[in-house]
């Protein structure tokens, strides 16, 4: 037996999120049955990252154990012969039995995107979140800078989650404007509570707005109540980069 | 009366075109119909540019004549209230009654885009044409120096297509590889013949591929003979940036 990791690269849209669930298709969902079919096992993936309904990934981690004698290395060009074109597999290896994707540490990386201009445009639509108002990208980085660090999240956190520590260390939140009007936060991390990325920039998209004072992210973190937080970001402008594991 | 300028930037993954025609639904035809709904007149619109089946546009431009009271400027808002998700137009505005978009002399700008790279990327799928084996960025750009200036441009040039003159002028073709290994095809010209940007694509990707060496680009020009150039590059890699009007 081997336990194999897959990189894994999907266009949100059509999915309700990563985890099986009775509503509608997911991507673990398709993983399975795809994997499944391919090596004529059982296959049920182990998932890092349990992205919500709608949000994108360049590279979620997936594991799984098989008895197949197709080199790992191969298993993605078999797989993404056989997925839809709005999933594929950007890469398999072996790795140790006992890896665990979301019991080792890692630090995960997130980009949310936002239109900011007059008119929405049509093909940046699903990857993006449209804002017709000006948004002041400056007091938006100043107020970005009390969300970095170790933190209780709990004022961003929704409140369906179970979670009972709601401590987490940001280790990094970039924002940046490009000449097509695109905003882009970038934010590192040792792990993210429930909605907590889409609720940090809906919270940074008030300060951008001049709603909040930057300084008033600090009173929101210390509230530790998600109702003083701003609403959560819509889905489509998240997309999960990657996710890295210490050695 | 008034004529009305507009800038329509459209998704062209569902539409069967710009043009009107009896397969499938255009970009058009939609706008033809919303136009008419809000203005309660028969609108015709004239497009500057017939853009392909699955073509993407940020600026394609269109003029329509109306006895409406409305300012030409606030129409744009009026129309996007109304238009699916994957039209918007960008801009609106009253222009002399003898402004053609297609007769007037014009500079228009497209951009190709090929992800090169091992695997495709599902949220890049839509805009960009997947290219597996390595291209060589500098060979491209050797050859591209011959499509530049003023040439018959026949062997680029569908054969479905019934112009007779056939010479035009590129005025630039750049070619850029970003971090993310898109690789984009930036060209402005005077005007393009049938499916022209998309032949000059599928031909320089032979040289990236190393079919063809870059000189060999001068050869298939002087043949003015379709049949010599490369294949057509897929639509969906196309997107009309913008025309410019001289004064």
């Amino acid at each position: 037996m081997k336990r194999v990791k897959l990189l894994i690269a999907y266009d949100g849209t059509n999915y309700c999120g990563w985890q099986k669930q009775i509503n509608g298709i997911t991507v673990e969902e398709v993983i399975n049955k795809t994997l499944s079919e391919l090596l004529n096992e059982n296959i049920e993936v182990i998932g890092a990252s349990r992205t919500d309904s709608g949000v994108h990934a360049l590279a979620n981690v997936a594991v799984f154990d098989t008895e197949t004698k197709i080199p790992a290395e191969k298993i993605s060009f078999a797989l993404n012969q056989r997925l839809p074109e709005d999933i594929t597999i950007q890469g398999s290896e072996e790795v140790a039995l006992d890896f665990h994707p979301r019991y080792c540490n890692s630090t995960k990386t997130y980009e949310y995107k936002i239109l900011n201009r007059r008119f929405d445009m049509p093909i940046n639509r699903l990857y993006t979140h449209f804002v017709y108002m000006p948004l002041d990208v400056d007091k938006m980085r100043q107020a970005s800078q009390y969300i970095v660090g170790e933190h209780d999240f709990k004022s961003f956190c929704s409140a369906r989650s179970q979670v009972s520590d709601t401590v987490r260390t940001v280790y990094s939140l970039e924002i940046s404007k490009n000449n097509e009007d695109i905003i882009t936060f970038r934010i590192s991390g040792n792990g993210f509570l429930y909605n907590m990325v889409r609720i940090i920039v809906g919270t940074l998209i008030k300060v951008g707005l001049s709603v909040y004072p930057p300084e008033h992210v600090k009173e929101i973190i210390d509230a530790k109540d998600r109702n003083v937080a701003g609403p959560k970001a819509p889905s489509r402008g998240l997309t999960l980069i990657g996710i890295d594991y210490e050695e």
